[in-house]
């Protein structure tokens, strides 16, 4: 029978020639990730299994970047615990203050990501490596406990959704844009456990930036995965960040999609999701004109690249961030922090008024270095806007890409980047 | 009768040809601070106050330096209440996230302090503005509130002691180890309610950061301020930096000092305060070689100037943050994080391993932004150590220099900078 992609993964990973949807199946793990908050708790799990050492000290990556550098006390106690577990189980990718980022960033720069893998994360944001034509996804920290003692991982095989794109983006539109379309076509449970799978000669156009933000947010849809086809754009990617051999699994002709949509990205537009749902998209034509904000945040796993870097500064440069709004743009690792210090982008951020800050996924999930009042009106580069996400339960999240953000910024409320640079072009 | 140089400030302020030490006074006022969290305070006293404006929009400086970027719910609310109230208030010199820096650092950055001013400020390290031959001293919010009404505020004339300063510091030794070594010489009541003021000829050798260091540390003496003549360089520094016009004051020959130590910088070494106290100090002959450290951090208003963050870069340049050190660097404002990005510093810094974080108090005072966990030891450039001041109580912090604080998280120890960079020359 003919498989999708994921499918052809999980299969590989099981020892089977052959899966179907809904089958149970143990695969094989190629990395099985934490970070600060969920390895706190898969840890005292992990020594429940009797383990006295991981299955794997290459294949686990632990990541301190949620309440890093240490929000309080709490925050430091856990970082502390993973340091210790980090330590006495000699885990070779264990990324700490100072060489860490954003953990879904940082693992495909690190190259511990590459094409064809199986992975796990105790983080639901784990599915943005499918951009490199990996099956990875989202596990609690009991499958990370488990995973890191055994190197496997049951999974119910899931079905598919075809997304077939085709043309190419406008100006000012970009994967952001894709995944916030999608999810407002589809809704916040239109991909419930299925794997999306992103095709269609509109793929090539897409950067791998944003790959990785359209797959970063196929949970946001609720999907098991997102995947795309790792073309030689993504296996580029894979030799240049790693010296991993890997295997380029291809949907059979046949395969079997529960349903099937086509994209013209031509015709997309910059696209917001209102709160408290990412479904809830407007472009701007929907948008009133009038929708005043008071902070605008540039960064995360889903937009913090270097792409995402480079469109807010050519935003900012030679602007300024409205009076009254908090521009705050965290670059998602190190590397991309220092491109921001090299191409003097970190410079046109600062005389912009925006503040600058070191990686950590803070204010997406309402950790810390950008928490919202009452009443207060973000727009977020970032992944959810459920009611509470970045602060104040009566607070407002609205998603974007870098690019309205970074216009909203200099804007003062919700604003059409096409219409501050100049021409929808 | 002859005065001091504070006196001589607060005479002229109260209106007075003459005051004496001990003698109540009410003076006005040429500028009233607070931050998030005493404004936060501050402002249902001074509506208690009945007045329905400030008494100097021009002379009420508000900056919301210490958990921001907003840390958490509370500290946004907190933010919020200071934003709305400067709005309402048409305050100035209000300093939000995007132009903000730590108070002590950007109120003599943006020239709202010359020499001879009297200030009150709801911090204890108002201080730190003796470096220009201000009067300058830390109130609470009450204080504040009604000073932001009245622009007057009561003091109790206070008694001075005299430190005759000679020679000139040793390269490696800075205004940290200077005020290290009175501390840990007079201790931490040595100057209660008095007037440090420092004078002689070896003042022409500090630097203004130097000064400023050292008068933001007198309250950890106990002082009610610390104060430099407004010599040539600080007369050109605030020149610089303001058009306001301004007074010298100098003491007289013949005032009136309770105690007079005279202090031959040239003897002077890298000094560290151990935990608890800042009186608690040792040089490096008294220091074991062998004191793991977890976490340095290198900023705050004591030590977040341009001079700190080019001798970190000068000792961080080509060598790495030892492994298992959280090395968390906070220049002070936006402006001195620009020059780190500027001359290169920035980039010196992510090399080395070492971040770079937004200006914010942050970690000084265990507000956020690298919290210590139990049992975990940090060599910081900040200006307490008391229990539990960056984090758990059983947590330990060694006051030093930048130059120590850098020297330290290559070392991954406590280290003599000196011995790092070959040789005590």
């Amino acid at each position: 029978m003919a498989m999708t992609m994921t499918q052809k993964i999980l299969a590989a990973h099981a020892g089977l020639s052959q899966v179907v949807p809904g089958q149970l199946i143990q695969a094989k793990l190629d990395c099985v990730l934490g970070n600060d908050i969920t390895t706190a708790v898969a840890i005292p799990e992990f020594q429940k299994t009797g383990a006295t050492k991981v299955f794997d000290r290459d294949k686990v990556a632990v990541v301190l970047d949620h309440f890093t550098p240490n929000k309080d006390i709490k925050a430091a106690e856990q970082c502390k615990a993973c340091r210790s577990f980090a330590r006495e189980m000699q885990i070779k990718n264990f990324f700490d203050v100072g060489q860490m980022g954003i953990e879904h960033a940082l693992l495909p720069e690190k190259g511990i990501v590459v094409p064809g893998d199986c992975i796990i994360g105790a983080d639901s944001h784990t599915c943005t490596y499918g951009a490199l034509g990996a099956f990875s996804t989202g596990i609690g920290s009991t499958d990370m406990a488990v995973g890191m003692a055994t190197g496997e991982c049951w999974f119910k095989v899931p079905e598919a959704i075809r997304f077939n794109l085709t043309g190419k983006l406008s100006p000012w539109v970009s994967g952001k844009d894709v995944i916030l379309h999608i999810i407002g076509m589809i809704g916040v449970d239109g991909a419930l456990y299925k794997s999306m799978e992103f095709v269609g000669d509109g793929v090539a156009s897409l950067s791998m930036d944003d790959r990785f933000t359209i797959c970063n947010m196929a949970i946001e849809a609720g999907a098991k995965n997102g995947i795309f086809p790792a073309d030689s754009a993504a296996q580029a990617y894979a030799k240049a960040h790693s010296s991993r051999p890997f295997t380029v699994y291809t949907a059979d002709p046949d395969a079997s999609y529960v349903a099937e949509y086509t994209i013209d990205l031509s015709k997309l537009e910059p696209t917001v999701a209102f709160p408290h749902l990412p479904e809830n998209t407007r472009t701007f034509d929907q948008i009133p004109e009038d929708l005043a904000i008071d902070q605008v945040v540039i960064g995360s796993c889903t937009n913090g690249r270097v792409s995402d870097m480079e469109i807010a500064a050519s935003i900012l440069e030679g602007r300024q961030v409205a009076p009254g709004v908090r521009c705050i743009i965290i670059p998602a690792t190190q590397a991309i922090y220092l491109e921001c210090v090299r191409r003097g982008w970190a410079e046109t951020f600062i005389q912009a008024g925006a503040i600058l800050s070191t990686p950590t996924c803070g204010p997406c999930l309402g950790g810390h270095m950008g928490i919202l009042a009452a009443g207060e009106r973000a727009v977020a580069t970032t992944n959810r806007n459920f009611v509470g996400r970045m602060g104040h339960t009566s607070s407002e999240i609205y998603l974007a890409s870098p690019a309205v953000a970074a216009a909203s910024a200099v804007a003062g409320r919700l604003a059409d980047p096409r219409a501050l640079v100049g021409g929808a072009e």
